[in-house]
Order: C-alpha cells, then sequence, then structure tokens
C-alpha cells in the first residue's frame, strides 16, 4: 500500500465512526504526507510577525493612522498584543521582524532587524519596491528560517501587522486570481461603507495605473509590502526545510499565494487556521479548494489565527499517535 | 456603569481595533458576567461522560451494534478513546459514569457507578424511563458534581457514548422547539440513506403513539437515555453552582435543551464548543441564537468538541486579563 493508504487505513480504525473526526482526519493525512511517517511529530513551534509600513496608507485606506505599525511593534515587544498572549499560552516560540517599519528601534535585542526602508512606495503611482528590495526580503528571510530550523523546528506560522496591508493583499489577490478587487476590497480593521469605498476607487485607479501583471515576483514587488515580502520568503524557506506551514488569513494568505504561484508544491505542507472576515479571504480559500481550521470572525492579523489553531493541529497529530484501535481496544466495527 | 459597560469597555480598548477578536470577545464578555468579574478565571477544568443503551437502539436505528456502548467504556477506562486524547492535551479531567450501559463492569474503581438499569426500554411502545429513574438521575448528578465542585472546578463539560441517542435527542428536540422530526434525524455515526428514511419511520411511528408531550421532565422520562438524563442534571447542578458549562454537539445540546426549558438562566453559563453534522444541531443552535466555537465536521460526541474548544475558551479569558490596553501601551486609537 501507498502511504496514503496506509494512513488512510490507521484513521479508520482509531475506534471511532468513520470519518468521525471531519476535518480533523483531512488534516492528520496531510501532516503524515507532508512529514512522509505514519507517526508524525510537532516539533518546537514557532511563529514570525512581519511588520512593515505601506505607502499606500498615507492615501487614506486604512481606520488607523500608519503610526500604529510601529506603536504595535513596541507592544508586541512588551508582551503585550493578542499574539503574544495566544503563543505564550499554546507554547509557541514567538519572533518579531522589523521587515520596513517607518521608525527607529535603536537596535533593540528582542526584534530582528530586516528593515528593507522606512516603509514602501505608495504604489498608486510606482512600485512598491525595486527588484533588489525583494530580493532581500526573500535573502532576509531564508536565513531567519534557516535559523530556526537549527532549532529543530518543523512546523512555522507567519502573522503580519502593517496598517495598509490588507489594500496590499486585495491587490495581490486580484492580480494572481480572477477574483475581482471589488470582491477583494473589505473593511480592513475597521472601516465603514464610505471609507470602503474610497479604498476600492483608490486601488482601482492603482490597477490601472499599472495595468496586467501576472508574474507572481512582479506582482509582489509591485503591491507588496516589505513584510508582505518578507512572508512569502519566509514560507519558501519554511517548504525547502518541509516545515508545516500555519496560514493566517487575507494577507498572511495572499503573501501564500505569491509563493504558491512560484512553487504550487508549497500546498502540501499548508495548514489554513482562520477564515477572516474579508470576503477576499474566503474566496481565496475556495480558490484553493482548502477550508479553514477555524471561523471566529477575527480580523486582528499578527498571526493570532496560528496561535489559536495550534491544539487542533496538536490534536490531529495526537489522535493518530495514541488513540486505540477497533483491533487493539476490541471494540466491534459496523 | 454596569458589569456590562465594564466588561465591554475594558475589551474595547485592548490593543486591536474594535472587535477585531470576533466571537472570542463575546465569549469574553459571557465569561465575565457569569462569573461576575472583570478578571475571570478558569479553574481546574472537568469533562464528564456519560455512558447509556437504549430500547430503541434494538430496532436499528443505529448503525453499530448496541454492545458498542459497552465496548467503548472499556475504551475509555484504558485511555484509547479520542476524548481521552484530547482532554489529556488540553489538561482537562476526566471521569467516566456508567449511566445505565447493558454490561457488567465489576466494580472497576475507575469507573463512576450510576447505573440505572441495563439500557431503557424502547419508547417506541413505552416510556423510557419511570419518573423514580428520572429523579435518580438528577440525583446521581448532582451529587457527582458538587463533588467535582468541591475540587474548585469552575468549568465543565459534558459528553455522551450510548448508541442509539441521536434518535433519542431528535426525539427530544421535536417535542420541546417547533424543529421538525425530519430536520432532527440525520445520519448518526454514519447511517446511509435507506438508514436514515427507516429511523424517521421508526420515530414517526413513536411521536404518533405517544402523541405531544410538552413538560421537559416528561419529555425526557419519555425518549431520554439514562446518559442523557444525567447529563441535563448534571447541567443544572453545575449551573447552581455558578460553573460555566461546556455544551457538545447534538445530544448533549438536547439535554442541554431539557435543562434551558427546566432553568431557562442557565443558558447564561453556557458555551456551544462544536456545531455538529446534524442538521438537528445547526437547528437547534439558532434555537438558542449561538453561534458554536468550532465547526470541524465532528460527528463523534463523547465531549470531543468541549476538549477541542477548550483552548479557544482559555484565549477568551487570557486575552482580557493580559492584553495592554491602548493606553498602557501608548498605541494610537482610531
Amino acid at each position: 500500500m501507498s502511504l496514503k493508504e496506509d494512513l488512510q487505513h490507521k484513521i479508520d480504525f482509531k475506534t471511532k465512526p468513520l470519518g468521525a473526526l471531519g476535518q480533523l482526519e483531512n488534516l492528520t493525512l496531510k501532516i503524515g504526507l507532508a512529514q512522509n511517517t505514519l507517526t508524525p511529530k510537532l516539533k518546537n513551534p514557532h511563529l514570525i510577525v512581519f511588520a512593515g509600513d505601506h505607502g499606500i496608507a498615507q492615501e487614506g485606506v486604512s481606520a488607523y493612522p500608519p503610526e500604529v505599525t510601529y506603536q504595535m511593534i513596541l507592544n508586541f515587544l512588551n508582551n503585550g498584543a493578542a499574539i503574544n498572549i495566544f503563543c505564550k499560552q499554546n507554547n509557541i516560540n514567538l519572533s518579531i521582524v522589523d521587515a520596513g517599519v517607518n521608525g527607529d528601534f535603536d537596535g533593540n535585542k528582542n526584534l530582528i532587524h530586516h528593515k528593507i526602508a522606512k516603509g514602501t512606495k505608495s504604489f498608486s503611482s510606482d512600485k512598491a519596491m525595486s527588484i533588489e528590495d525583494l530580493e532581500q526580503c526573500f535573502e532576509y528571510s531564508k536565513n531567519l528560517v534557516n535559523d530556526i530550523a537549527k532549532q529543530g523546528t518543523n512546523i512555522i506560522g507567519f502573522g503580519e501587522m502593517g496598517i495598509g496591508n490588507t489594500s496590499s493583499a486585495s491587490m495581490i489577490v486580484n492580480a494572481l486570481t480572477d477574483i475581482s478587487l471589488e470582491n477583494c476590497v473589505g473593511r480592513g480593521t475597521g472601516l465603514d461603507n464610505e471609507g470602503v469605498t474610497k479604498k476600492l476607487e483608490i486601488l482601482t485607479k492603482a490597477r490601472d495605473f499599472h495595468g496586467n501583471i501576472s508574474d507572481p515576483k512582479e506582482v509582489l514587488q509591485t503591491f507588496g509590502g516589505y513584510e508582505v515580502a518578507q512572508i512569502t520568503g519566509a514560507m519558501l524557506a519554511a517548504f525547502e526545510k518541509n516545515m508545516l506551514l500555519m496560514v493566517d488569513g487575507f494577507i498572511a494568505s495572499a503573501a501564500f499565494l505569491v509563493a504558491y504561484k512560484i512553487n504550487p508544491e508549497i500546498k502540501n505542507n499548508a495548514i489554513f487556521c482562520h477564515q477572516s472576515q474579508e470576503v477576499g479571504h474566503r474566496l481565496l480559500l475556495d480558490y484553493f479548494e482548502e477550508k479553514a481550521l477555524l471561523d471566529l470572525d477575527l480580523r486582528l492579523g499578527e498571526g493570532t489565527g496560528c496561535a489559536l489553531a495550534y491544539p487542533l493541529i496538536e490534536a490531529a497529530v495526537n489522535f493518530l499517535n495514541d488513540m486505540a484501535s477497533f483491533e487493539s481496544a476490541g471494540v466491534s466495527n459496523k
């Protein structure tokens, strides 16, 4: 039998009705196949939050002022944000990366300094970053993920913080799928109807300015934030190390989309953790033919969906390893 | 300000966009109100699995033979079932109760012996149990919950095992709500279409035999299993101790429905953990105007939805207690 058949057989003969653990069973199968084993293990889980500022945020696409990106980094470093609380609760290591925040952190030792510049250019009238900046993002991320791999980590999540980055994600998803810009543009962290209309107007103009772009790296260069680009790079590097990838909400999924367009095999290792409130995210998950583990109406980012879903991933591994089989328990099958 | 306003204010001024933790914020509010505090705590979580056999199961309403109830108890006691694995993972104490299983356990010390009889009568031609049996179920459960309360437990979940008990739950839900029997009858642990048609036929006949019953205790006496009745009793007793109640899937929710009809206030302490695949459960949650925390297509019972959702409940408490506020973190608000 193939490993897939062996895994399915092991799952099916656990003491439960066939398929009764629903989505957890699909997850178990995916993890077993990714790790190429009937006895998968999760080791030293790690979550990286990447932060960056966006030129487009100066044009009023967000409900919050851009300086919040900088302030929130300090909050992460002081263990005050939601992601700090949820990582601590579920024993997940947390790293914070300055990918391109508009502010100085004075060499703070708890921060990873991978700043490309103090925010991207506005994609309303320019490419967000140069091709050299993009390559630098990928190189930084590769080094970081390789360092984390040395700690034995085989499951990794990615979070983001960047005022304006739902705009960036919307442009990326629209450019690389057949999902309309209108369907990609949502409330972000809390726009009202008027704000959404204005955001759509600004983004439509930007799309018309750049015309059709379909090369994934060029899309990322044009619309990405530094944090988005570093997430894409980190996902590709983590997949090279055969880690499991925890994919958070709309922005992390947009970064994943670019990675997927570069290397479609990466989907074999991806665990979609949370269905965000953004309509574009639901459509993007449909595009991947995936259902997220959680649907809690979160719209926070930071990787919070990954941290909250992690115990479910543990459960998927634990039932496969530790539950009795019908045979070993002497329970009658159907 | 009222406690509700104080809690909402504390939630709203955490360093996150307004409402960005979605359903977790509603949960936090519910827990704070139930515990009457701005700093809620979860103490010594406990889950009780109640097992019982059903006379109706002899008539072919289930995909599995009735002896599986007995065999699964042994599996619980040997730590081989899904609920053992998930409780261990999330540090939840687990108790197993023989409420009325058709088999002998020879005084096994790890089992709580609250057997009423070796299975209920078939409700196709009789009331499932006598009124004295029902009162005994409630008394057993009250004593058990009071013992658990002495260990400091303030959050408790309820699981069930009983071949045939989706039939019992369907009859209860149909009798106490306006949800049609057709909508209440589902695949259980794995019936095919023919099996579902037969199940509906048997249950329709049983309903016609008993006529309209609307008193919650009489409904429980007529259609309940011993495990269902002991869950209802345990829920009422736990609410008297002001515990938080974790409500699992369709059968536990049917038991909760009876408790709710006896004391509607109990809903203030109830946390719906999992949306089961059974259609009737979705309609029952609509009836309670509640959305469950998880929707993983589980159809296992045993309290697995509670055990899997518990880390989310912890997260709801932790963010309220431990996240920084906009003021304390120096982050700009909208």
